[in-house]
């Protein structure tokens, strides 16, 4: 929506989006393929070779495409969009390890020196671990969006790091069993002596089941480290799992009990209003309703969202309440003539309240101090119908209620503040003499024309 | 208790549960009786087959049923009986999953092919596992459900988890090794050669304790995956163990972390008086007074329940503090002879306290801004019995108390803020006339009639 | 201190604490030596028997003594010292566990049949066991008792759990293999083929290793379950490890939670305040400022205590006040000659404030709102030193402030609000009139004999 | 800054701190090397025996400087400088140990009886283990530092104390085997035969790998207990790790809940608003303006800090206010030529609020209770630029708004509360009389010439 200069792409394009997405996809194709070329398809040449230059290529466009992209100035939260600090910015950076990780290295050793170089090999797959931050970034936008459940995304991070973790460390454990001298002291060696020549899908397998019993910390033993090389490969590794599956546990325990705290409040209240009830020996009567009441409060909690409401800004506030509200009130024969601002204010001091059904709403002889307007539902022994209001005597009148108000099915109903509609009497002198006559027209003359 | 039409079933009818639990006890045999036939039984026929066809009969019989059974609208929370709006939505749900799982396939597949086929063997004992939601939805139901302790629903789920799990994944890793060519290259073969002429107890218990071995990663090492068919089987298992295990600590942490909470609050406050007490040099007469207190309200909390009273309605705080406090406060003097709405008015204003031992309630010299009325217990120093009230003089007429008032024993009493009393008085010209007389009559003539 | 019935016994009472005291211990006792008993000594009698039948004796006495114990009453909290409440109570409750667990069965069955019984004696072990209540409710009581370590006791008692189930393992799973008939097919005659005939050291040592590592799931796989019946026991124990040390981490999780909430709230609040700091460009003297404030308070923590005075009761919170700031109040010279009822009103309405050194407590040209009286510290710009006041013609006289009150040291004050004091110069026309002329000449002849 | 006596060291001075780190990183060296030299390095002398006697040399004359080193009173926050008082203190807590671990035994004992002493040697051993207390209190103290991040000391922490009990259990674990009669009766010897010609590294990496792989219950079985003294090594390792393990997750939980505490808030709000939303049915433009207030506040909520605020003395707010917001408020025309102090009074009661593009701060119709002040952005409906104030009229004349204000980028307002503003007009009568004076001039003749 924002117009950018000419030749600059909007990083919230839905296009640059996909583009994103798209090289997060080779990444995560990289990142698996580049532990397990590493260890177990040194031989061969060929078909994926070009792949991997292929999926370089597109790294090194992504390079490019950089300098013509705006960025979230994180002070003012406005896109810039001029050229030379999008270039100071990015050369600042991340630029040299950009580039570092896309040259293909292994293609120029071998132009230059004809000759496969160990060493160069290994630096180059240390880099493409570099294009992993984008993973990484990936993640922590994703559970900031609203779109995606925060839980899954969770979890599959948390799968997706374990899941790695396991797939390198096998890729390493026999790359250091394969380059070392005697095979028959290697901890894949002294169960297949042989290992060599069986078939690439049994020693991947072996190799990821090494993996996974060690992480897991089951250590069967039938794979364990014969040499110091090994021992010392396993030691960091068992390391590592230490933190990790310290890690996995926090989260899920974070999750669980996150996840658990509605369930967990609801019955605390119920067991704290039931023990109240119990001891102080209230009438079934009174139990049946503050339980019925505790109960609807859980299942219509995502109604009401009164700490929601109160967070939002005044404005905001009053534009929902209008929107809700505001038909309603409108209708109700109190406020039949006056003034839209008058109504308008009246509509942001309501509060929307929902009552089980047989719930008292107002008691015989209490004089109220909210006015109710019935929205949906029922209300039986005063016999009220939708849109209707009651408690008015009480407020503006300060006589006590002739007959009980008891709701007979699930009702919604406006509550609005005796006091505050008292002072809106008083500050609208005009209105407020519109809302008296209302009052006492019903009052005197109640058989007329409702 | 709702009326609902003819041929339809109420789901909150006791029947329709009792037919329910019978269908998850149903479910439990099936799930249990599953994976073990899948793995040790498949040569035998007859009684189980047998049983297992009554088994499905029943579910053919709920499919049916379940197109007369009402069900509760997410958005009104009413009971929808309408025959086509039932099957609408039963259709357009579970109904196709309900049917597959209860087709008996083999049977089928039996009459018409001659032979027994693996496959749809397979995709059978999947789809039965489809009926594990019932027990899923159970356990969702029983956890807010008031009538069962949290606690136990919680870990009870847990163990039922644990437990259905190794059993699966014994006899899952037994059928792996039950079809692997060569007996001897399997994860039970190795140990045992000829395992297969084993009794199925050795063979099963063999199977539970690897099964076990693994999940809690205990890992002994003498029963372990010799081939690449088990080490894959054993690699899923694993990585599900890791999460199970994970979520079982999350779990019991969240359980520790809730049990210990009252314990450890009451313990903070506790060391943060003392602390308090020691830092100011207070004299052991008030630290004492201090300690009694916390303890006394950290044994009380089941009885005041504060917190609890302030989220319900207010018509239900009424008939509570009316049914509570009622019969004490009509019998004080002070409201003799006033009218039934104002005194409901007083009551519903008031609030139980208990007092420990030798606790001061009002000082000597004080000018008290609420009034108490003793409800149990016993004040010694003022000499005040049960159903009296002390500290009006001070609210009424502004004058310091005269001696201390100081519990004996532990004390119920009923606080009535002053504010409260007074704007009861002037809004009840009446009313209030009458108490006042009342004061001035025990103010002027204590020695009167009471 | 309550006087009870003649024979009748206090709980509460030091000595019966000592003997509860002293059957815990003999309760530990004969909970380790009776599985250690049941697995490796079942050749010997002698001293161990006659041993164990005194602590029966002792259990017997108790049984007895029981009987004359008062006990409190969970309803009304006080003392019921009826002989046949008591009996009632405790006949209905656990007297036949407790008689069960006491009678030495094994003397008897010895004793009738002249051989000795695997089965009672089974019995026998399990019922001991029933003694371990009174270790469970020791922990609950010493949980809630405030001169111990909430911490310490929790560790204890996970540690004491750990180490008795680890022996009991041990022991059982010993107890499993003695019995075997093929001493070479069971987990530790695969190891040492003669394992009778080692000492009992080394059988016991090898036990308790076998034991813990499989609780710790470290299940090295030197020791492992070789019959039918060691894995059932196995899976049991494993299973319920699995439980333990979700216990034992979420008992650990919740201790490092509470433990580390200070010093993180502290961490948190800094944190903020850095950040506000930096990004609003603060100066650094204001940063300062509120750095040191917040550093103070953390350490001063202990020292104020609001939060647990305003969940005291108003009489206690009075005595406190009286207690800490009535010496001081006295003698300042705005309160010179005032009724001591007045000036107790005053002093129940003052706070203690702890201010770091240079922090500004009123500003120059500022009105304030608020008194302050100096108690220890000092205050450099206004020249104030201990028990003088200022801030008061700001709240009596609407003056702002001529210049700034800055402290030198750490200095603690008394802070009244200006409107409290304007009540009480209010309502207590002979006091205010007082306060009004001692503050009066203050101004207007301040070098006068102060 | 303090002057303290002569030949008394400052404790904060950073010479000193310079050479309180110099002593932990030869802490942490003699920590490190004391495990090793025990069980690896006995049969050689020279180099390490040397650097060891130097560096007991300076713990000697630490020694001999923590009596010049002054210390800070618990009581009173205030440094000690009294020799005297240095000694007793120094004296009455940690001399003997400071001194134990410190005198070079070894050295002694060879003089003394020219022969080595295995248990001389052992004590020695443990007491320098003493020294360790000063990494424990670095640790203590970098944690309340606020200038590290509290995540990554403690996670230093947490591997530090890892990897020295991983270290140390190796070396001891060695010592063990090396000790014992029959080398092939030790857990290394039944596994290297001549282990003892083996290289230093061999050793130390076995015993390494040992550690490990026990500590973090792997227990691959490889290598493991062969006798008695072995066993009851590795039950007390396993019984540490039990409880080091919790402690690692306990902490890592504790960071994981801490750290994810601001997006879990952040995302529970979003998703409560959406369903609120989604449920009352809200048209998409109250939906986005919800959605983006929410996104804002959770990104500037770095920028606001009103808790921090909040916990802060008033004069700390004060000069905030004023640094603040005192620029932009003198120029408002409403505050032209008003005095300095009831400018001030005004800037303290009024707040920082950020809105995010689009949103409406004042509805059309609407009788606004605030004013605002707009520092930075831009309200495009009521154009308002920065500096200048809307909302007035409302607050001072009650007149509706006759346009809505809405802002068009992301906008800082100062809010004032209408009731402070009338407030200080009343009790400042000569101010308020510009005030309305200013406000008059503008409202009938707002073309002239601000």
């Amino acid at each position: 929506s924002v117009a950018l200069r000419k030749y600059i792409i909007n990083p919230f394009d839905r296009r640059y989006r996909a583009w994103e997405m798209f090289l997060v996809i080779l990444v995560i194709y990289s990142a698996w393929i580049s532990p397990f070329d590493l260890a177990f398809l040194d031989k061969k040449e060929g078909a994926l070779r070009i792949f991997d230059n292929i999926v370089n290529g597109f790294f090194a466009i992504d390079i490019v495409l950089t300098f013509f992209v705006a960025y979230l100035d994180s002070q003012t939260y406005a896109l810039v969009d001029d050229h030379k600090k999008i270039a100071v910015r990015y050369m600042s950076t991340w630029f040299i390890l950009d580039v570092s990780s896309t040259v293909p290295f292994r293609s120029i050793i071998l132009l230059c020196t004809h000759r496969k170089s160990e060493i160069g090999y290994k630096i180059l797959g240390m880099l493409r671990l570099w294009r992993l931050r984008r993973v990484s970034s990936l993640f922590a936008r994703l559970e900031k969006d609203i779109r995606f459940n925060y839980f899954w995304i969770r979890c599959t991070k948390l799968v997706w790091v374990t899941l790695f973790a396991v797939h390198c460390a096998g890729c390493f454990n026999y790359l250091i069993a394969d380059r070392y001298p005697d095979p028959n002291k290697t901890w894949i060696g002294a169960v297949y002596p042989n290992f060599k020549s069986e078939s690439m899908w049994v020693r991947y397998v072996t190799s990821l089941y090494w993996s996974i019993v060690t992480l897991t910390t089951t250590g069967y033993g039938d794979l364990h480290a014969e040499n110091t090389r090994e021992m010392v490969f396993a030691i960091c590794y068992m390391l590592f799992n230490l933190g990790l599956t310290a890690y996995l546990i926090g989260n899920m325990t974070n999750l669980v009990v996150h996840w658990t705290g509605n369930t967990r409040d609801f019955r605390d209240k119920v067991t704290a209003a039931s023990e109240f009830a119990k001891r102080n020996h209230l009438p079934a009567q009174i139990r049946e309703q503050i339980l019925s009441h505790i109960c609807l409060d859980y299942k219509t909690r995502g109604l009401k969202q009164q700490d929601t409401l109160n967070c939002l800004p005044k404005a905001i506030r009053a534009s929902i309440s209008r929107h809700l509200f505001y038909p309603v009130v409108q209708n109700v024969h109190l406020f039949c003539g006056i003034s839209h601002e008058c109504l308008f204010q009246l509509v942001s001091e309501m509060e929307a309240e929902y009552f089980p059904p047989k719930e008292v709403v107002i008691l015989q002889n209490e004089i109220p101090t909210n006015l109710y307007i019935l929205v949906t539902g029922a209300v039986i022994i005063g016999k009220v119908v939708s849109g209707e209001m009651f408690g008015e005597s009480g407020v503006l009148y300060n006589t006590p209620q002739s007959f009980t108000f008891q709701t007979s099915e699930i009702s919604q109903m406006l509550r609005l503040d005796g006091s505050a509609l008292l002072r809106t009497i008083h500050t609208n002198t005009q209105d407020g003499f519109i809302i008296m006559s209302n009052f006492y027209k019903v009052l005197f003359f109640p058989c007329m024309n409702y």
